[in-house]
This record gives structure tokens, C-alpha cells and sequence, in this order.
């Protein structure tokens, strides 16, 4: 399966022809100066030298660390201290290449098939768009963010901090489609999405098919979304249609929706049972390993980072509940020492939200290691440490997480 | 004035060179595909010919009206229905041409003098920043959006809804400031602030600088923002530094801020004795009539605008309390005769910010009159008319904000 994902990832998501062409507009003094008059640098540097892939071109190349064609990450640095995360800085992750870009050219005719209910139906994006519509402000994070902090050489892809964002969501609550096709058969015990990637040929679908089932108590927060901060939901991002699953890690949001089934067991698909399974470092991926739903609590500095000067400092970061709102946020200057309470920053979007969080502190001349650890409404706080896992999964541990700063 | 006011607008903010150069770039195929890459359509169109200024050119030229270099309106099928206006989206009204570029290439040796208080000085943004912050969504409204409903002919740029838009700013609250540099003088009733912008040569200053006084309540919200929709505050908008006073019309939110002055009397300045002052039609502007501070309750639809399909529909708008938060919006489909109340839709960002609002409803092939009308929490709902006045200021009326629209 890695051997396969690094195929599937290094060649790009296709479209070699136009990442070619791009390269060459970027590479003429007329474009260059078109690209700095719409306020954007896109060029790569010596030390990053990864080209966004065509699918996500639009990004702003800067604000990104370019894994693969299909992980990008947010710099530490440019996600910022505020509630809302812009798309073009909001990381992307693809378990396959993406469909053809004409999936986005008339949105409204996506088709999405819906069975496990009593009245199985497909249904468009459009009419979808006619049954109801909800807005939702939620975090988007991989369920393998902060993997690049384990010692053991966690497999995948090495996020630190920037495999998340905070969006908002548009579309219609998956409950109410639900119950407006009779509502789901007996037994039914786990909502399972199926995404619209193209399927390579001569491999067996259900080692690579993305396919997520989540228990039905995520239909409290989930929904079918046409939309992403307001803007018809990219490509990029599983447009036209995704389901979006508040409180739950990004790879239960399946991008290019095309069916969703009510079902009594998990799917079989490969990323289902044995991917996304928390277990010991060694074990390999089982059903009956925790899989990879709610998000925890977390919290992570997002300024200073490396240096700054001397007196009174703002210490700027974001924190998150996970699936429930957030209590408090504490910002320790010494290595988780001693703690001082942050205060939020911004207005409270709701319990699936991130909240900036900033603390002022003076710092005289010195060095010192910043870190920041959250507690949500229930009582659960960031631990210290990290709990060891094959693959790096759930990372929430605050002193990994934390900076070290140089001041004066 | 008003012939000055032309003049002053129709040259465009100077920059001709740039402004040649990127219409040839957009000229060529190469940058018209970059330009495609990049997801944006920044061609002007037959009916809509008028370029962006180059101060603005960063927008999105198809979300806007351009009535001048100085006057940018979003479209109202732009507004969109997202709680959060995205800043390429957000109108422009300057009153002046901005300071030059240079101004915002390093934003914190911005410098901003602070007087009519008890320790006067001058300081920089980077100074402020390390004071403290807040971030707070509100409504930027012009005084006179609405104005193109008016009968008589209102003078001055023809708004429809779009000179309004709902942003998230960042900033030091001003009260923070004032109490550190040992509180506002005593008799000190108005907060004066002074723009930045390079006054032309042979007028009288009082004549043209954008210099308001607020009544020291705006206290309450003020505040010195650095950020728009947690970026760097552009020049279009304001940046380096802007008096941003959530709540307040958007004349009062002074722009390139270079003086804050607790004063026991209102400026001079002609832009305060007699522009933005509310006089029946035909009078001249003076002191003792209101001016345009508080802004009050208002709503419009944004979707469906001209036609629809028959059957069910969603309706939507956006609405704000102005200085207060909403209680509750109506919408009607008959003109008025008949109301229902909408549902608002995502999270709500607190007194200041707008709320987009949905009704779900069954329209049969036929044309419908669509019209809304909010109701803040102090019981204040908008009027049916228009209170007509001579600069055509403040219209709330919920009969002209109304749209016609042909189902079937």
C-alpha cells in the first residue's frame, strides 16, 4: 500500500502539459510581474523546490510546504491568529489523484447515490441545494498531523503542525436527506461515504478506493457541503460535493461524494480496515484498532517562532476541542514549567472551530521554549507527551508541539 | 467639492504606467492563461469597461461595480450568503487617492501621533502591536449605500447594497491606548482622527482632508487595526493603520491613520462641519444637523436576484443591527403584505457583524416581489419608505432594497 501511494503521489495528478506550461509562464518576465501585480509569489526557492501541483495551483504557493502532488502542508508561520484559515492557505490532502477538472465545470449535476435508507434515490447537487442548508465553521485536520515529532519514523507523510485549518462548511445536513428518503433501514449502524476518484486500472478497488464509515452519532454534525468559505468547494478540496464531518479527522470527509450508504458493519475497503487504526508501533492495521474518528484536544504556538526582541511580546497560537468546545488555553515560557492563562482571540465560532488564542508576556534577552496546552469543556487536557503509534496518528501532546525562540 | 471630488477621481490614484502595463499583460495569451490558472477573470466586459485602479487591482474585478477610481461596489449577486466577506470581494470608497504605495512595504515604522491626552506622543505600529490586540468582525458600510434608490437624484457615487461588506478586523482597542498614555485630557467629548493621504498643492486643507470626529461612546468598539481578514491591512483599505470603529459608517473608519486627538470639540474639516450631515433635500450641510455615526438596521436579499425555478426555493440575504445585535429577520415574497421570519445562517460573530439569513419557500411559476426586514434587539425595525434627504444618506427603507424575480 506505501509503495503504492508513493506511486500514486510522485507523478503528480496528471496534467503534465499543464504544469509544464505553467512552469514556462512563470518563467516569463511578463507573467512574473502579472503574479506579483495580483499579490501573490508563487516561485519556488532553492530550498523548496516543489511545484504546486496543477489541481492546486490557485494556492498561495507561499504560505504551503509542498510534500507531494497530493500533501500539502500550512507554514507554521502562515496559519496565522485568525478564526477563519483563506483556501488558498488551507493544506490538502488526497489519499488518490482527484477526478478531471470537469467535475467542477457545472456543479449542480454531481450525482450522489443514496442507499441504507427506505427510499433509496440519486440525487444532484442541485436538488440537494433545494432541501436545506446549514453553515458550519469546523476544523479540517489530518488525522496524521504532528507524525513528523515521532522518534520511531512514523510512516507517511511528516506533518508538523500544518496538516489543518479552519473553514467554513456550506451545504445540507446529511440528516435531513436522511430522513427526507424515509430514513435509514433497521440496523443500520454506521454512515459510509464512497468518493469519485477514478480508480487506476488493474488493482483490486477496494485496496485503494476511499471509502470511510463513521458511526451514526457524526450525523449530529454532518453534512453534504457545496461550499467553502463562501466560494463554490474547489476541486481541490473534494468539490463538487463532499461529505463534511465535523469533529472528526479529514480522511472521514470524503471529497467527491458520490454515494452515501446507511450500512449495519464498516466497509471493507482497505483505508477503512486497516488504515487509519491506531496501534502499537510494529503492530500492522486491524478492524478491531481504534480508527481514526473525533479529533482530541490540541493546541499549538503560531507566533514568535524563531526569534524576536526584547520586552513585551504577544504569543499568538490556535487551539482546538476537537469534537467539543474548548475550556481554556495555558502558554508555559519555560518548557511547561509554569503556565499563564491565554486569553481567546476573535469571535467563538461554535464548538467545531479553532480558537487564536494570544497571551502578553515580557521576555527579556534569552532563549526560550514556548509551549501552549488546551483543555476542552469536558475536562481533557493536552498531555506532555506523545502516545506512541505505528503510524504517527493523533499527535496532541504539547511539549512536542512546542517553539524555541531566541529573543534579543 | 463635488467638482473637486471628480476631479480628484477621475485621473484614477496616479500610477498610469502601471495601470498601461497590465492592461498589455492581460493583452497576451500567456498571462490571460495565467490569469486562468489563478482563478481569476479580471477582463472588464462591454457593459462594465471601467479598469480597476491600480491601488486595487488585487480585487475580483467580476465581484465589483467600478463607479470610479475611488468608488468600488460589490455586486450584490457577490455578497454571497457567507457570514465573513472575502477582502478581494469588499468594496473600496476612498475619499481621497491613497498615499503611495511605499506607505504599507513596512508597515510597523507606520507612525501615528496621539494627542488631547495626558502624555502626548508619537508611535509606530510596531509599537501598538506589542500593546495588546483584539479581532472583531463588523459590518464597513458607506454612508450613503442606498443612495441609488432615492428619487431626487441624490449626488454622489449611485450605491445600490454593495457598499457594504462584512470583514474581520484586527487591532489594539484605542481606549487600551489612551488609558497607557495617562487617559483623554479632561472636557475631552469627541475622538478626532486624521488621515494620512498627501493633501494637492493650492487648496485649503480643511477643504479636503479626511479628518472625522466621533463622540468619545465609539470608545466602546474603536480601534487601531493593522489587519483586514488576518492579512496585513492593504492600502486599498486603509494600511499601514486605520481608525476602525465597529458600528459606525464607514466615513468615521479613517484610513491611513496618522493622528488621534482626544478634542472637546468635532473638526473643522469640511468632510465633518458639512459633508455626512443629514438635511432635507435641497439644504446645505452644517454642524447643528446629525451626522452619519451609528449606522442602523438594515437588511437585503441576495439570492434568488432576477429568476428561479419553479417549485422550492432558497431565499437569501444578509442583514445587521448596525450598532446593536439583530433579533430577528422577516422575509416576504408578496411586496410586504405577508412575512415570514428567516432562519440565520453559521455562527454569529457578535453585535457588529452582519448575519446571513435563509428562508426556505415553494414558488410557482409566476413573479414575485422579495423583500426582508431586520429587527435589532432594541426593537428598532426598518421602515417600509425612505427618509428622503439631500445626500441620500443612511436608507434603510426595506420596500426600495427589495428585488423582482421571475420564476417559471
Amino acid at each position: 500500500m506505501t509503495k503504492l501511494k508513493n506511486q500514486l503521489q510522485s507523478p503528480g495528478s496528471g496534467a503534465p502539459d499543464n504544469l509544464s506550461r505553467r512552469r514556462i509562464l512563470i518563467g516569463s518576465a511578463g507573467a512574473m510581474a502579472a503574479v506579483s501585480l495580483l499579490g501573490f509569489s508563487r516561485l519556488g526557492t532553492a530550498e523548496e523546490p516543489k511545484s504546486l501541483p496543477d489541481y492546486a495551483a490557485w494556492k498561495e504557493r507561499s504560505a504551503l510546504i509542498v510534500h507531494s502532488a497530493n500533501t500539502m502542508e500550512t507554514q507554521r508561520g502562515a496559519i496565522g491568529s485568525g478564526v477563519i484559515t483563506p483556501s488558498d492557505h488551507l493544506f490538502v490532502r488526497n489519499n488518490l489523484p482527484p477526478p478531471p477538472a470537469s467535475v467542477t465545470m457545472d456543479p449542480d449535476a454531481w450525482e450522489i447515490r443514496f442507499e441504507g435508507v427506505n427510499n433509496p434515490k440519486t440525487m444532484t447537487v442541485g436538488e440537494l441545494k433545494s432541501m436545506g442548508v446549514t453553515t458550519v465553521a469546523a476544523v479540517l485536520q489530518c488525522s496524521g498531523n504532528g507524525r513528523a515529532f515521532f522518534p520511531h519514523g512514523a510512516s507517511g507523510t511528516q506533518w508538523s503542525v500544518g496538516a489543518a485549518g479552519c473553514v467554513m462548511w456550506t451545504g445540507v445536513p446529511l440528516r435531513d436527506v436522511i430522513q427526507a428518503l424515509g430514513g435509514a433501514v433497521d440496523g443500520a449502524r454506521y454512515v459510509t461515504g464512497t468518493g469519485g476518484e477514478t480508480l487506476p486500472d488493474g488493482l483490486d478497488p477496494a485496496s485503494i478506493m476511499v471509502e470511510r464509515s463513521i458511526p451514526t452519532r457524526a450525523l449530529d454534525s454532518a453534512m453534504l457541503a457545496w461550499a467553502l468559505n463562501d466560494e463554490p468547494l474547489p476541486r481541490t478540496h473534494g468539490g463538487p460535493l463532499r461529505l463534511v464531518v465535523p469533529g472528526y479527522y479529514g480522511v472521514n470527509n470524503v471529497k467527491y461524494v458520490k454515494k452515501i450508504a446507511m450500512t449495519d458493519k464498516q466497509t471493507g475497503a482497505k483505508i477503512q480496515a486497516s488504515g487509519y487504526r491506531v496501534r502499537d508501533v510494529g503492530m500492522k492495521g486491524a478492524p478491531d484498532q481504534p480508527s481514526m474518528w473525533e479529533m482530541n484536544v490540541k493546541s499549538w504556538v503560531t507566533a514568535p517562532l524563531q526569534s524576536s526582541q526584547p520586552g513585551r511580546n504577544l504569543i499568538y497560537g490556535v487551539a482546538l476541542g476537537g469534537a467539543v468546545g474548548l475550556e481554556a488555553v495555558e502558554v508555559s515560557i519555560d518548557g511547561g514549567k509554569t503556565w499563564k492563562t491565554a486569553r481567546f482571540l476573535g469571535p467563538d465560532l461554535g464548538p467545531y472551530a479553532w480558537r487564536p488564542f494570544v497571551l502578553a508576556t515580557d521576555l527579556p534577552s534569552g532563549s526560550y521554549r514556548i509551549v501552549s496546552r488546551a483543555t476542552d469543556v469536558n475536562g481533557n487536557r493536552q498531555p506532555e507527551g506523545r502516545v506512541d503509534n505505528e503510524r504517527g496518528y493523533g499527535h496532541n501532546g504539547w511539549s512536542d508541539h512546542g517553539v524555541t525562540v531566541a529573543v534579543g
